[in-house]
C-alpha cells in the first residue's frame, strides 16, 4: 500500500447492492431493472426516454436496440469492485448508492429500506477494512422523525463518512425550508453531502430529434450538470449556506457548470432591482465564490483539462477529490476488464492540470479526501 | 483613435432602433413594452414569471416593483450608445438587435420588418462611420423564399457584419434539417452567426421560490447559458457543422457553458452505446473541441477569470472576442452615467487572464474582432 500521501481514492464510485436491485426488479415504472429474454444482462432504465423505448419494444431481445444500460455484475458484485480498484490502481474507494436513490419509494417503507441499504454498504465497506468506505443514503420520503433518526443511524455506522443526496429533497427542492433541520442535523454530525444528479432537465428542452437519433448524450452530458447548477444556486439564493454555516457539500461533475458560471451569477445578482430593493445585495454578503472555497468540495469527474482548471481556480486545489463514476460509461466495444476512460481521462486531466507527480495532483488524486473523509487507517 | 492593433471592440452590444419599440409598445403578450403612470421609463418584459406579475400588477404605478426592466434611453438612443462607447474607451461596436428579435412577428409581416430593422441599423452606422458595425435581423417566420432573400439583401448592406439568431430557428431549434439552406446560404455570404439565448429554460426548473425570491438571478444567470449549451449540442449532435463547413458562430456568452462540458461532452459520446451501433462514433469523428477551435467564435462576456480562462483555453486567445451586454445589466442605485460593471468586470477577467497590455489582451479586447469581422477603415 502506497503512503498516505500519494494514496488514490475515487470518491465517485457507485454500488447497487442485492436489496437495491432487488427493488428495481420488482417495478413496472422507471426506475427499474428487467430482463430480456436472450439478452446476457438486465436492462437498467432510469431516463424518461428509455421507458418511452420500453413501450414499444415488448420482450424482443434479439433487437439490439434495448433500452437503458446493461447490468452488469460491476453493478453490484463487490469482488468486481475491488476487481475494478486494483486494475485502475484506486487504493480506496468511498462508495454510494446510485441514483435515484430512495427517492421513489413509498413513505412508510422507506425507513427500513434505507436502514438496509446503509446495512449492507456497512458489511461491504467491513470485508475490506481501509479500502471501502461508503456515503449513506437517506429516507427523504419517510416522515420527518424516521428521517432525522436515520441520520442519528448512519453517524453510528463505522465505515460511513457522509451522505449521498439527489436535487429532489422533500419533493420541493433543495432551497425548501423544510430541508433546514435535515442539513443541520447533517452539518452537526459531521456528515458531508455528496451532491449528485438524476432528474436532469424537462426532455422538450432536447427538441424533436434527441430521442431516435443522439442517444443518452444530451440528458445525461448536459442535463445532469445543468441540474447540479440549478440545484445549488437555488440552495445559495434561499440563504442555506449561511443558516447552516457549517455545511459541507461535494458536488458531483465537478460542480455542474458553477465554475464557469460563478461570476455570471454574481453579476446578474449585484444587477438585480428585486433584490437590492429586498436589502440582499449590499456589504457582508457572502458572495457564490465564497460559496465554493469555504462549503463546497468538488469532485474531479469533468474528463478535460479545462474544466478541471476551472473547478481548481474556482474552489481551490485542496477541495478537489477524483472520482470515475463507476459502474456508469463503461468502454463500448472492447474488453470491459481494460482501462476505462473514466479513469484514464480523468486522472489525465488533472496530470495536465497539476503536473505529474506533482504535490497539487497527490492532493486531488486522494490526499485531499483522506483528509477531508478521516480515511486515515487509524481514522477507521 | 488608438492603433488598430489596440482598438477596443465590444461585440455583444445591443440596440433597439424606434420601429422596434414601436411594434412591442403595440403588444400585450410577451415580449411587450408596457408604460406605467408615474414611472419615469417604460418597462419591457420579456421573461414569462415578469408577464405572471403583470397580471396581478394592473397599472398601479406606485408600486416599486414593476415587472420587467426599465427602457432607458440606454435601449433606442444612438447618442447614449456613443456616449457609453466614449465612455468606456470603447473604439467600435457591432451592434444587434436583442432578444428576441422578430421571433414573434406574423409570418406575412417579417420580411418587411426585418428590412426595415436592419436598414434603421444601416442608418445608424452610417452616422458614426467606422465606429458602428451590426449584425443584422433575419426574419424566421418569414416564408422560405423571403428568408433566403433576405440574406441577400443584408449581405449588400455596407456595414452589416453577420446575423443575430436565436435558438429556435423556424420553431423547431438549430438541428432542424429545414434551417440547412440558411445555414448554407450565412456561410456563402460570409456572415457570421451570433447565436444569443432568450427562451432560457422552462420556468419548473427553477422551483416555487424563484419567481417572489430570487428576482430574475436564475433564468438570467443559468437559463441563458444552458439554452446556448444545448443548442449549440443539438447542432453539433445533428452534424450541422460537418454539413456546413464553412459556418462560423460566435456564442454569447462565452460559449453558454461549452468549454467547462466539452470534455463531458465527448465522454458521453464515446460511451453511447445508440451512437456506437449507429456508426457515429469512430476515426474521422471531429470532437466538440475541434468544433469549437474551428468553427465557434467565443464573446468574452463571462464576468471572471476563472471562465474566461477555459473559454480561451477551449477556443483559443484567436477567437475570443470581447463584449458588454449593453444596454442590460445597468448599475443600480448609483450613476448610470458611471463605469457598468459589465465593462469592467469583463474587463478585468481578460487583464488577469491574459495581462494587462499582453499581445494576448490586445486581441480579445479588439484586434481579433477587427480581423474576423472585418472592421479596418479601408474595409467599410
Amino acid at each position: 500500500m502506497s503512503t498516505s500521501s500519494s494514496r488514490v481514492v475515487d470518491v465517485h464510485t457507485h454500488m447497487y447492492p442485492p436489496r437495491y436491485v432487488e427493488l428495481l426488479e420488482s417495478r413496472d415504472t422507471i426506475p427499474l431493472i428487467r430482463k430480456f429474454p436472450g439478452a446476457e444482462d438486465p436492462r437498467y432504465i432510469i431516463l424518461p426516454a428509455e421507458a418511452e423505448s420500453l413501450k414499444n419494444i415488448g420482450d424482443d431481445a434479439s433487437s439490439s436496440h434495448l433500452p437503458g444500460r446493461p447490468v452488469t455484475s460491476h453493478y453490484s458484485s463487490l469482488k468486481q469492485k475491488i476487481h475494478f480498484m486494483d486494475t485502475h490502481k484506486i487504493d480506496i474507494s468511498v462508495i454510494s448508492l446510485a441514483n435515484p436513490w430512495l427517492d421513489f419509494v413509498a413513505s412508510e417503507e422507506a425507513g427500513e429500506t434505507a436502514k438496509t441499504v446503509n446495512q449492507e454498504f456497512s458489511s461491504m465497506c467491513a470485508e475490506y477494512p481501509g479500502r471501502l468506505f461508503f456515503f449513506a443514503t437517506l429516507p427523504l420520503t419517510a416522515p420527518t422523525d424516521v428521517l432525522l433518526s436515520s441520520i442519528e443511524n448512519v453517524k453510528n455506522l463505522k465505515y460511513c463518512r457522509g451522505v449521498i443526496l439527489g436535487t429532489s429533497g422533500l419533493g420541493k427542492g433543495l432551497d425548501d425550508p423544510n430541508l433546514l433541520p435535515v442539513f443541520k442535523a447533517l452539518a452537526a454530525n459531521n456528515l458531508l453531502i455528496f451532491l449528485h444528479p438524476h432528474y436532469g432537465l424537462p426532455s422538450e428542452v432536447w427538441g424533436p430529434r434527441a430521442t431516435e437519433e443522439y442517444g443518452h448524450v444530451l440528458p445525461l452530458a448536459l442535463g445532469f450538470p445543468l441540474e447540479t447548477t440549478i440545484a445549488v444556486a437555488r440552495m445559495y439564493l434561499a440563504g442555506v449556506f449561511e443558516q447552516v454555516p457549517s455545511l459541507r457539500m461535494l458536488l458531483a461533475h465537478s460542480g455542474g457548470t458553477l465554475p464557469f458560471l460563478a461570476g455570471r451569477i454574481e453579476s446578474c445578482i449585484v444587477h438585480d432591482g428585486h433584490l437590492v430593493r429586498e436589502g440582499k445585495v449590499g456589504p457582508g454578503r457572502r458572495t457564490i465564490w465564497e460559496i465554493l472555497k469555504e462549503q463546497v468540495y468538488l469532485d474531479a469527474v469533468i474528463y478535460s483539462e479545462v474544466g478541471l482548471k476551472a473547478a481548481i481556480e474556482a474552489s481551490g486545489v485542496d477541495r478537489l477529490m477524483f472520482g470515475t463514476d463507476h459502474p456508469f460509461f463503461p468502454p463500448l466495444g472492447s474488453d470491459e476488464q481494460g482501462v476505462w476512460e473514466s479513469m484514464s481521462w480523468n486522472r489525465e486531466a488533472v496530470e495536465k492540470a497539476l503536473g505529474v507527480g506533482s504535490e497539487g495532483m497527490e492532493r486531488v488524486m486522494g490526499g485531499n479526501a483522506v483528509e477531508i473523509l478521516r480515511l486515515r487507517e487509524d481514522e477507521v
